[in-house]
């Protein structure tokens, strides 16, 4: 059995959709379908999610809402007309949207509500236009499906009971349409994924039936061992492993939601990347191992912008026991995640994201340090960027860390900081922020093209 | 004012003792002179020290020991004959020897009596050639000179009163000789300084009377770049920063009992490293700032064995507030120190030196870390040494580190661990302690004979 998940690029039109039906119904293995609410059909479109967000808010502040009201409507109405379905429907939609935007609930239960209903809507679109091309396929809604979440509107979490809930899914011999992006908690309240949440749902559902393959159908034609936006046409990667994919992600650009995979990973289901425009490309296949790191240590290279890093010095720091951890202590204390922390003899950085520290944060901070650690300089240099070079091969491969410093050096950047040791399958780098585009083309083209 | 400290070897026998006495007479500054005791005249050789500490557990132990006591008194009666000078002080310091071993006192203040006798003489006699030689000169007892320290038998710690005291001294004319190695307690204790600490005397001369400079005459030349049992005939650094000097004494070779010119250091006293048979070389002087850090990034490769890296896992890792500071915790608590901690997303190293880590301690650590903070892993490697390179000039510096880790490759080193970014004067690198001396030939090899 495998689970399939359309993003919304892949189900804005009736012309995608019927893209998207020739998929599943081209491969009787698949029969769990996650799908997404209608995304942009052209640049200058507006997703259904953010009409849905409009229309919260407008009726939410007593403003004027029929006109967006109707803007979903029609976009829906579109795609029932264009795909030859009755348009009885959109009745039963309006009267769910009418009946949320004048209820009596909070501002966070009303939006989840709404945005909701751009996936729920489609996926009944979907199931209706399957059973009319002659499948047996059912609508299945995330209640219906056992997908249990916790109690934060927005976002919400799984909970493990729904796994085994899911796992009934396998009885069913028809092809299933889940909605994606929300679930319900113990007490039958609906409750939204964050942003990107279709994504997890589809994780959730490939791990709950124990699917052969998670199929994760959008509209690039796989992975890329680069930002595009950094390197125009980068090259794709045919195959990653979780944890690859795992520290790709966590630095900068993706497919995917972040960490939208983890219970797809957690549950050793494989994933495949493909693009609903081009599906018999071969994509990206994501799993435990990967066949060819012999050769290919480096599979790509993350980065991103917005990090920090808070410089303390202390004259015979490395003789006071326990100086780091109280150092890090005073960051938990104040809520503070680090990302990493390399420290010398006599002085420690910590490298943080920088929306963390406000100017009233950093004050308290910096007094704290100042105070409690008697430090002799306590300083903060902002606009870093990390770069994070990811491969299995990379911890038994001499040279690695040699070719990334070169590149470094060809496009004069300098270094500020590296990070290498703990992970076995990244090494990262932190640079002036300025600089990155040129020190990831330099990469780039250090392992990829050349090497 | 200049103060000069005469080493071990630079005093081990009359002939050297003469070489000491045309150095001091040479300048006119030199007017506060600090001594070991008698070295090694040759590699067989055991110095007054060793046999002072002989005499003190033989006597303790209540065996018998007169003949290394003789054997004291003949090598101080050797150097009084070859000098030319009465032999009344071998009375005086044989009353002294009888008196501690014959004593009420506890070990540890027995056997710091005892140490401080080699040194104490070796003054007298100086001081006494000096003034046969017809210059004005004083032996002056650490009490009178006013080093005033801790009470901690064998690894005493000045106190900061000293200083001021010490100002006083230059007030004197005379050349003053002052042994090395031992102070006062508050309570008129004779208190050792740890082994090597003669050269903590001079430092903390140096700073007390506000030297113009703190020449410490040693056996070599000079500091060398690289250990030079790893590299022969490495190349002598001329100039080197105190920042410089504290790096590269840290992670193992050095011509210092460690850490013994951080008072000269903390009182911006400028310190020349000298050979006392070859007082004309340059030798390296060490200060605040050095010259020449354009062109020369790189001043020094330091590097030790005995270090582990302990490595811990745990999915999800980078969510969890505070894990970093939690496994810390657990090893203060433990009374471990780390070195560095580095970490990717989903794991944490920490790297100690492995000596702390007895197998009962290690027992207790992995089971509090798998407790307290539920991991997926916990594994340690031992047998790692750390490479360190220094150099003032290298943050700002682009390939540096190119050039570092191209010179681990060509020597097919693999890299297990880089620590670069917080101190702004070195890079560290962690390999397996087998690959040491190809890794730090290599380093050499890059950046002081090709660089």
């Amino acid at each position: 059995m495998k689970v399939a998940k359309f993003g919304g690029s892949s189900v804005s039109s009736a012309e995608q959709l019927k893209k998207v039906a020739s998929i599943i119904t081209s491969d009787p293995q698949r029969k769990c379908i996650v799908v997404s609410a209608p995304g942009k059909r052209h640049s200058e479109d507006t997703k259904v999610t953010d009409l849905l967000i409009q229309l919260g808010e407008r009726s939410y502040n007593g403003d004027e809402y029929e006109t967006v009201l109707s803007l979903v409507l029609d976009r829906f109405g579109e795609i029932l007309t264009d795909l030859g379905l009755s348009k009885s429907l959109l009745n039963e939609v309006e009267d769910q949207l009418r009946s949320i935007v004048s209820g009596e609930t909070v501002y966070t239960h009303r939006m989840d509500a709404l945005k909701a209903m751009g996936e729920d809507t489609l996926a009944k679109v979907l199931s209706q236009y399957l059973t009319t091309l002659g499948y047996d396929s059912s609508y299945v809604h995330p209640k219906e499906a056992g997908i249990i979440v916790s109690n934060e509107p927005g976002r919400a979490q799984v909970l493990d009971e729904s796994y085994k809930r899911l796992y009934e899914l396998r009885k069913r011999d028809e092809i299933l349409v889940i909605p994606g992006f929300f679930g319900y908690t113990k007490d039958d309240q609906l409750m939204a994924f964050p942003r990107g949440g279709s994504d997890i749902t589809g994780s959730i559902v490939a791990a709950g039936v124990k699917a052969s393959l998670y199929e994760n159908f959008t509209d690039v034609d796989s992975v890329y061992c680069v930002n595009p936006t950094i390197v125009p046409n980068p090259k794709e990667i045919v195959e990653l492993t979780y944890k690859e994919m795992r520290e790709l992600s966590y630095a900068g650009f993706s497919v995917f939601h972040d960490e939208a995979l983890i219970p797809a990973f957690k549950a050793r289901i494989p994933v495949s990347i493909k693009n609903t425009n081009y599906p018999d490309r071969k994509g990206t296949m994501i799993s435990a191992e990967r066949s060819t790191t012999k050769g290919q240590p480096v599979v790509g290279i993350a980065s991103d912008e917005g990090f920090l890093s808070l410089y303390v010095s202390k004259y015979l720091m490395n003789r006071e026991k326990g100086f780091g951890r109280h150092l890090l202590q005073i960051l938990e204390e104040e809520d503070i995640s680090f990302e990493h922390a390399p420290s010398g003899i006599d002085d420690m950085s910590v490298i943080m994201r920088s929306d963390q520290l406000t100017p009233e944060k950093e004050a308290v901070i910096v007094k704290r340090i100042e105070d409690e650690l008697s430090v002799d300089t306590v300083t903060i240099e902002r606009n870093l960027a990390m770069i994070m070079i990811v491969g299995e091969g990379m911890d038994s491969t001499i040279g690695v860390s040699s070719k990334a410093a070169r590149a470094f050096a060809s496009a004069s950047v300098n270094i500020e900081m590296i990070n290498q040791g703990s992970s076995e399958v990244s090494m990262m780098f932190g640079i002036k922020a300025d600089r990155l585009n040129d020190a990831v083309q330099s990469l780039y083209q250090a392992f990829f093209v050349e090497g």
